[in-house]
């Protein structure tokens, strides 16, 4: 059971996350509980540091910002004792949590199970761990990067072979696209991997990318639901392999990003390796780029197109700059336009079902909005639009898919 | 060098500290610098602790309170760093410094060297420590008690053999007695272990009484001096072995203690062990006694007088009801003082001169106070007297004594 910072804001809450958990005890479960820092902590911490030394030591981020999980960690522990759960709080370094060495965005290694099973077979009913956390083969205290918790309770699950992994957080469950955009968004009993991954990665924030791809690869049972509502079985999103998912839909969710830019080079010099010459300057520079297209000019020049966030336009100015100036690439001018967005379709039900990309088209076509890029995956459809239409354009497909309407 | 909560509770004051130790390291050398919690931060955690569980698990108390320290020593490895000196921080368990286990109050019973040596052999010039915290045999994270950070530095001078242990405050020494009692209080410039000591369990609250008597067994050099004020050489107190101290002084300090209390238990049953039952079973109920006085009565029976915390006066009436009730000791009743202080003379010469006693009782005599219950070691006279009098005794001693005066 993971309970993110919105979950253990206050001491309140954080009685109200224990009551869950003992819930589960009284089932009869060994329970193993991350805890995110209480909200706020995090933030202050970061900002300590960052005030400190912009560009700060990573080891020593990561010994400052690690301590708001050890605090919620030693609290839950004690709430669960006042309830007379047996339970005891873990930081990272006592699990162990072993972590490569990259500091601030360190990946899990292993999590060896015998210190805390022992502890389980001695009358322990709960271990309390402080997610985001870890420590290197150096001795040092790791971070896995914001969101991190979500990681820490996906291989917990994978390390010790739970039945159950339950996030627990300030949303209800996965739902077909925002409810703040679309009022009619509805949320989904069951998601697979593949589905939430992309939703992940296409901006929905409801779990941390990383987290996904580990519930996928080791088969943990993911499950979403609020530390606020009721609970029961049926709560919240289980996310899950594709073949527990009895009901064929086609298109499971609509994602978006809202604040992304469209560049294009205009007219470079093409020979082999161009593309790469680009977006290894651009990849240098610090630009995350999404979306690629190539067009075919004329007469041994080309025009190449990309996206990226809208606050990376400066970087990428300055990383094509710098090539040209280098005598990587040769262009006539780079444009940039700032007021995109990005909306996904996103569905495992692609794989088998054609027309989903006409359909997507066609429903835009009719709502007069103009599409600027496309890309493809096996179970994704994107395109960038004018900033202007993407309600619009969420809402318009939301009806078209019908997903408001549950699947049977 | 030991900066306390005050002298890091911003980001400025760490800065502050930092050039500090910046000064030592330019002088060449490798510097271990002990931090504090910001002031503020460690109070918040113990009432999140106390809300949370009010008899807790003082494992878990421990395991929260801790992160206080862990906060500042990665922001001033930090600030270091920005200064260019190669600087890293270390948690108590990292360095290790092993403990007992008993939580809240354990004990350092080893610093191994080895680990933090390595690191100055491989040019790192500062290591910053975590105060207050150590690790048990079995793991666990253990703190020393409130003030525990005073001990944490002497231990590692004594560990590390120190040339010198610096401990930064807020106040700029130690003085003849509180300037907020008696305007011509004096700083000393040199005070032996003993009379610190003496004066520290007094209720001075310069340094921690174990500090005291850890750096008077491994005769670690500790100078008390402020973090706020400018920094030379002969700043600040000295504590030191008593014959670094050349001039002759009878008297170093006059102690206070403002709430205590007179407790007299009349006519006791007098009979072989009769004192141990009645601080057994004091002891038992979480009574302090501090100043025991036996009146010898007549048929048998006696008086048997002690002072305490004045707000333990209830606790002491608990646990005499208690042990009558038991049968262990009978009495025919308990009558408190409690506006009484009590008032400490303290100095090394005493062992050497004679009638520094006589002359306390003359001094207050004089003054019209009335001296309720005395005791005396081989450095110290204590005397209780009625609170209202307390300035009064203070300030006239410190007279009598010519502390206001250099020794020459």
């Amino acid at each position: 059971m993971k309970f993110g910072g919105t979950s253990v804001a206050t001491l309140d809450r954080i009685r109200r996350a224990a009551k869950r958990v003992g819930v589960e005890v009284a089932k009869g479960y060994d329970v193993i509980v991350i805890v995110s820092a209480m909200s706020g902590k995090t933030n202050e911490l970061v900002g300590w540091v960052n005030e400190t030394s912009p560009l700060h030591d990573a080891r020593e981020y990561d010994a400052v910002v690690s301590s708001g999980e050890n605090v919620t960690a030693g609290l839950m522990a004690l709430t669960l004792q006042e309830m007379d759960v047996p339970a005891r709080s873990w930081q990272g370094w006592q699990v162990p949590v072993q972590t490569t060495s990259a500091h601030s965005a360190a990946r899990i290694e292993a999590i060896p199970p015998e210190n805390i099973m022992a502890k389980f077979a001695d009358g322990m009913k709960v271990a309390v761990v402080a997610g985001f956390q870890g420590v290197s083969p150096e001795g040092r205290i790791t971070t896995l990067g914001r969101g991190g918790s979500d990681t820490t309770a996906v291989a917990f699950a994978a390390s010790f072979g739970a039945e159950r992994c339950d996030i627990y957080t300030d949303v209800d469950g996965v739902y077909t696209t925002d409810p703040r955009v679309e009022s009619k968004a509805r949320k989904l009993d069951k998601i697979s991997f593949e589905e939430m991954l992309e939703l992940a990665s296409l901006g929905a924030k409801v779990l941390q990318t990383r987290s996904v791809e580990l519930a996928m690869r080791y088969k943990v049972k993911l499950r979403v639901l609020s530390s606020f509502e009721e609970q029961s079985d049926e709560a919240g999103t289980l996310v899950c392999d594709e073949e527990e998912i009895m009901e064929s839909n086609v298109v499971a969710g609509i994602a978006f990003s809202r604040d992304e830019a469209k560049m294009t080079l205009v007219s470079v010099a093409d020979r082999p390796g161009i593309a790469a010459s680009i977006f290894g300057a651009l990849s240098d520079g610090g630009v995350n780029v999404d979306m690629i297209v190539q067009n075919i000019a004329e007469e041994g020049r080309t025009d190449m197109t990309w996206s990226c966030p809208v606050d990376q336009v400066q970087r990428a100015n300055l990383a094509m700059q710098k090539a040209a100036d280098d005598g990587v690439i040769n262009y006539q001018e780079l444009i940039a336009d700032e007021a995109v967005a990005k909306v996904s379709v996103v569905g495992i039900g692609m794989r088998s079902h054609t027309g989903v990309a006409a359909k997507m088209f066609k429903v835009l076509s009719d709502e007069g909005v103009n599409i600027k890029v496309i890309t493809t995956s096996e179970i994704k459809i994107s395109v960038l639009i004018d900033r202007k239409y993407m309600e619009l354009a969420v809402q318009a497909l939301h009806d078209a898919f019908e997903l408001d309407k549950p699947k049977t």
